[in-house]
């Protein structure tokens, strides 16, 4: 039997949750679909287009904001959702920021902000810098939260106090007035 | 001849420029010293706290901002000299953003964000959001920047047009103008 593209996808996500980014692997993906490598090749051509597929459908489970609301309120509900996201699949902000490098990912969330601070009123340019400004601040922190996570639990790193949710939308709020402004 | 922490800080920088962050292991240090792993666990316990004093050292490069200037101008400068002082150094973004998620990192460069911020007559708690903003603002773009250079270098990515540095600036731009909101 053939195997499909979305077979594919499904076990690099069950890798990636059972075992982390690095262990998500051409190899171990044969490996784990009982196939040839070269089966795997036919749909996905490397290691950057298959962490691509993966960050694509991860960022395509945030939300689409509620259009009836002002907004700057769609931008901080968009920037919520990511981080929820992104922090309930391991090594989510790991696998989204290496695919965004790569320039490979095709997901909207990036076209999405910018059609959202367009609608605010702003010029183009405002809004691609806006898009900068958001997604960057977004994945870094999310990835800060996501790595000292895995180091507490492996005792590699001190526990952090504090309500890790305020402090995260204290800072997101501080992006979206320059935003504004 | 005892080994000494410089020592071990140096050979780690070596191996950093010379090969990057995934072979900087506490095994190929001690080889490039030639000494027994031992001799370095007397003086860093492990990778993370490796990790932490280079990022220490790549993060005290960051010139200290003319105290002259406004406090927003300051803030401009110091995110300015930390993209520029991360993108100097092979993998300096993965370093630093590694460091910071272990907590174990003693820069004071998030203390003088605080203090700058805190210059400019804001509180204590935005000064500390606007800490949190800047910085994982800034590491996160520098990574997407520096991953994305490796990549295109080695073909895994097709190349970026446009002026990376005015693009930076706007986005930066953004970010301040918030903490000043």
């Amino acid at each position: 039997m053939a195997i499909q593209r979305q077979d594919i996808l499904a076990a690099a996500q069950r890798i990636l949750t059972a075992h982390g980014l690095a262990d998500l692997t051409m190899r171990r993906l044969a490996a784990e679909l009982d196939v040839q490598a070269s089966a795997i090749y036919w749909h996905i051509p490397h290691k950057q287009a298959l962490l691509a597929e993966v960050a694509d459908d991860l960022l395509a489970r945030v939300p689409e904001p509620s259009s009836r609301r002002r907004w700057d309120r769609q931008l901080h509900q968009l920037g919520t959702d990511l981080r929820t996201t992104l922090l309930a699949q391991r090594d989510g902000a790991e696998v989204v920021a290496a695919s965004r490098a790569s320039s490979l990912d095709t997901s909207h969330l990036g076209k999405r902000v910018v059609e959202i601070v367009e609608s605010g009123g702003h010029t183009h340019a405002h809004a691609v810098a806006s898009r900068d400004a958001l997604l960057h601040f977004v994945i870094g922190y999310t990835f800060d939260e996501q790595t000292h996570a895995v180091m507490a639990e492996h005792g590699a790193a001190p526990a952090r106090f504090g309500d890790a949710d305020a402090a995260y939308t204290a800072a997101l709020d501080i992006v979206i007035a320059g935003i504004r402004a």
